[in-house]
């Protein structure tokens, strides 16, 4: 399968592709018409068929550069961190903030997975494994230094994952803490389900 | 508002609530008709009808079924511990279990809370708050007798009932470890989220 090329979006598919993540983040994929995405985006129905043929080829787009992102930014965090406890806690910092923040993306790219065609769940979840490793390989890195106590690196890097990605299903902006603080609460926590001996 | 009456469902009714439950986990609430209910039940939508008389109320129903079952089994669990410790692994190795064993019912319930009627959800959010109470009230207790320690007992109550609710998005019974194992270590991971001193 080919590497799904990046193209940044033009301002009119910027438009239908947020018009289609807050419609599948409303009312879910399947109660979601290419009718209705086309009214929130002010399109009629034949122009948003200009740019995409289905319905489905609007939540991969949306999945894949959510997706894309991510893994992007992960790495990006990692990057900025000299040993596996730092790299841990600014990863995960940065991940929940992004699922606060952007939580309806995340609902509708973590929620809607089977709807994809297989070949396109294929590609998305390509890119789900390597955030997952990204992830997994700090703990690993972080066991072999000894600064992390960790009998089981998949299911803690599995638990981590976990409940970072729930945060956007609970974060509601009027009630929750504010990000920054639910980021860093969560990087805490993460250094401790890792076992981190300097927390 | 009055207490919901807890009538054991008939053997029609429970056919019907399954039925839903299935077809709101594969095409969410807004993507299933009653017609796909009452055809996935063997059952004419009118026969349907007698029963719920819209397809909110077979959400309402299943939701708080599910919630009051969730509630009764962590007071259970609880009430076979005597610390806080063993209390709190208890609990969550209890949810966690059945969030893998009934992943679908759990998909459901948390993720189509929008889809209820404001007295409906009021409801649910009120078994919600008593779910989120015993657990908080555990990590409260374990705090003052100083076997954890944990600076925000809410936010790490949060992350604690976060990574147990997302194993319900992520198990897979076709690949997955076993529901015993996801819930021991799960139960181990909410120790250290908690900063158990003995684990």
């Amino acid at each position: 399968m080919a590497e799904p090329v990046e193209v940044p979006p033009s301002a009119t598919q910027r438009r239908l592709l947020d018009a289609a993540r807050d419609a599948f983040g409303a009312k879910g994929f399947h109660g979601t018409t290419t009718r209705d995405i086309a009214a929130a985006a002010g399109m009629s129905p034949a122009a948003v068929y200009v740019h995409h043929r289905t319905k489905e080829s609007l939540l991969f787009a949306i999945s894949l550069e959510g997706h894309q992102a991510t893994l992007a930014a992960l790495r990006d965090a990692g990057a900025t961190a000299a040993d596996p406890t730092a790299q841990l806690a600014a990863m995960i910092r940065r991940f929940v903030h992004g699922h606060t923040t952007d939580h309806t993306l995340a609902r509708v790219v973590n929620y809607e997975l089977a709807a994809l065609t297989p070949e396109h769940r294929a590609a998305i979840d390509a890119l789900r494994h390597d955030i997952q490793e990204l992830i997994r390989g700090v703990v690993t890195a972080g066991v072999a230094t000894g600064e992390f106590d960790c009998a089981d690196v998949g299911m803690t890097t599995n638990a981590i994952m976990g409940m970072s990605i729930d945060v956007a299903r609970w974060y509601d902006e009027s009630k929750a803490w504010p990000p920054q603080r639910i980021a860093e609460h969560s990087a805490q926590m993460a250094l401790r389900m890792a076992g981190a001996r300097a927390e």
